[in-house]
């Protein structure tokens, strides 16, 4: 026999638990994102290497995957050109178009290409897998789904409300606690002034937002090699370290950060989104950290990241406020905030938990066995009734061995089984198992629907 | 300003209200797979080069999407390798990895590659975008979605009733009026056999598949041209031409194809799903057509086309029987039957008969007006317990101008307008603009949920 097929490295297949758990999660993700009014928009997969190339820094334009021109690809190569060019050039000589690599970037060209038809402000959501050309390691993928949700086009801090409202909702009903972080990049930017280091803000929260990983010792290394003086550094440690509930941390930052514009307006934004969220009530817990950075530099006010409480996994949702994000396709002062479920990190901690609903595990709720031509006919029509009725059904198509068939109930963990034989037949009823319990009972058509809808 | 960015020819953008409706259709056509305890899967849109290669015809290699390998792709390539090849050997040398160029060979290559985790029979669902670098043109499209379902590993014909049931209830819930056709490639050899053209069979079907566009003329002027006689062509007009009812057909046919005992096979068959179909009581006609062919040639028994009888389209569902479709990857034997419904088409039949439910224009259900700070966060708890109702809801984010709030609704076709203001407030009334009549109503919350809900 031939070799087994295989898929490239870093891509999965999704069999039918698996793609009704993912479906579960994407499902009610959706939910959530529609009871807040955002409407689903699709781009496509393939996106030209001119609006991708340059948005994710060279390390980026690294791991974007490149499609080769259709048609003959080198025409416009000479052998001379070809020994000459570095891999990158040859590429791009090669290459028109790459897979997106997330779904911020197709976004912001999207609203710059139907800036025209669109009404602002623009909600949308976008639930799409993203190709990256990354080392395939445990939990990271070349092809994954992202979950987006963005409105751009309003300015307003009531949506920074709504979408921590949203993502409280989407860990409720998936039954995750989690707390959510939130800061805000102007007070980093007060940080970076107080310390007399604006210049420096990139690389002191690149820093601070390895505290959980590194601890304080091996940050302050890193801010000294940064640059910070001895003198910053000390200012810096009551910051970082900070605790206390919300108020009392913001109280102590307004303290700290008074000469700071920029800062205050940050710790304003913040307490906004807060004092709002209570009426809310919302199931998990709010947390200000200022270690928070995120890593995206296109991020300018609130930032926000979730973490599971009860398994270890890094972050599984983040965003926050960008200002400029369409500017790099030509349409400056659109303000936008946005989040991102990491739907594949969701799905290990509800792996983990255990918390997925029983009907993930099912296929069809009723399943007639087939014991032969004319029982197989006659279970077409009643088939026809308890479809109708709105109960995924199958006929066993073969008049095979019943363990057989039965093996194949279990498999696909079908609740009910109709036996119907002769006898059956000429009584119009029906012998139906329930797997559960084991217990077997005759019925009619018409009870039978009625227990198995239940 | 800079260039408006643009995506790449043949793909396309989908907005808030295309994909509400494109949402319709895939929703409508896996509830109806569910319904018969099909269920999804998902596969990578990169397979191995290895896998897609060879399976469409040169033709389909051509259109293949190939993928630059990460890295250093030209390291085994020199120059004058380089200069030496050409195009096609060299994306070869390039390019491991391709897009998917349909649903179907990728599933061969799952059940092949999971064979010892599934449960035979396997029934899946799989709705994915595939891609072809085809000249695009009006109604074909480089990415475009396909919504396949299949059994494997089962010979019985209750499979393909089943598939037609679907076929009707599919197309019944979208209220699209439909002709099912139906052949057998097993008939269509028989008639091979009985002019003695065994060996032509591919050609035959092929120029019979074009009687509808090219008519009788043209076709025997083919079938001239690849070589039948003047003799066999003869004794093909009768079937060619063949009229009256579904039953009426069987009867000439098999007097005419007595001699051949596959072509009896493919009768009997195409009668036993016609005669399991009757218990079904299909909404539209099932229609025996002996010039249906369908280009693939891995169809080995029925197969299928759908075609609107209101709309100018060509197919817009096919499938059939294959009985060794994972042969190509090392699985001999196992014999299975699918339909695929066009999902782009059916797209545009709906388009132009305007079937479209109303709900598919609608973002959100209820809108609040900002009416100012304070407002703006008595509605956010408002809506609070609007959504717990299951109320789609906005707050409109920024206190901007009625006409702007209001105009944002309009284009959104949001039902229900809300209106707080100082009064409302202090009532704890709000005013309801129902969009449809313009009435406006004084309601208490649990009366405006009440009706919103309605």
């Amino acid at each position: 026999m031939a070799q087994r097929p295989s898929i490239p490295k870093g891509t999965r297949d999704f069999g039918a638990v698996e793609m009704a758990r993912r479906n579960y999660i994407f499902h009610t993700i959706r939910e959530v994102y529609e009871l807040y009014g955002f409407r689903q928009i699709e781009t496509p997969a393939m996106e030209n290497l001119s609006t991708l190339m340059g948005k994710y820094g060279e390390e980026g334009d690294k791991l974007l995957f490149k499609i080769l021109n259709s048609g003959d690809f080198r025409a416009k190569t000479s052998a001379d050109d070809y020994a000459a060019k570095s891999p990158a050039a040859l590429a791009s000589a090669f290459c028109e178009k790459g897979l997106r690599y997330d779904l911020t970037v197709p976004f912001a060209r999207f609203v710059v290409q139907h800036r025209d038809e669109l009404q602002m402000p623009f909600k949308r959501y976008q639930i799409q897998p993203v190709w990256r050309a990354d080392r395939p390691q445990k939990g990271r993928y070349r092809e994954f789904y992202q979950c987006d949700a963005d409105i751009v086009g309003s300015d307003s801090l009531l949506n920074e409300v709504e979408l921590m409202q949203i993502v409280d909702e989407v860990f409720s009903r998936f039954g995750i606690r989690v707390a959510i972080k939130i800061n805000n990049r102007k007070i980093l930017s007060g940080i970076a002034e107080l310390i007399g280091a604006a210049d420096k803000i990139t690389d002191i929260t690149v820093a601070i937002d390895k505290l959980d990983k590194i601890g304080l010792d091996k940050v302050n290394e890193e801010l000294r090699a940064v640059g910070l003086t001895d003198e910053a550094i000390d200012k810096l440690q009551p910051i970082i370290s900070l605790s206390g509930t919300n108020a009392e941390k913001l109280a102590v930052m307004r303290n700290a950060l008074s000469a700071s514009d920029k800062g205050m307006k940050g710790l304003d934004e913040v307490d906004f989104v807060m004092r709002h969220l209570e009426a809310a009530h919302l199931t998990n817990t709010l947390e200000l950290d200022l270690t928070l950075a995120r890593g995206l530099n296109y991020y300018t006010g609130c930032i926000f990241e979730v973490k599971a409480l009860d398994v270890e996994i890094g972050s599984i949702t983040g965003g926050g406020r960008y200002d400029n994000l369409t500017g790099i396709f030509g349409l400056p002062g659109l303000s936008g905030v946005g989040i991102s479920f990491g739907a594949d990190r969701i799905y290990d901690v509800l792996n983990r938990l255990d918390l997925y609903p029983p009907t993930t595990r099912q296929g069809a709720r009723l399943l007639f066995l087939n014991f032969g031509a004319a029982e197989a006919a006659h279970c077409l029509s009643l088939a026809v009734a308890t479809r109708r009725a709105g109960i995924a059904t199958e006929v066993y198509p073969d008049a095979v061995k019943m363990k057989k068939q039965m093996a194949y109930a279990n498999a696909h963990a079908v609740p009910y089984v109709a036996l119907v034989g002769e006898t059956e037949m000429a009584e119009q009823r029906i012998s139906l198992k329930n797997m559960a319990t084991g217990e077997q009972t005759s019925l009619s058509l018409d009870e039978l629907i009625a227990t198995v809808k239940h």
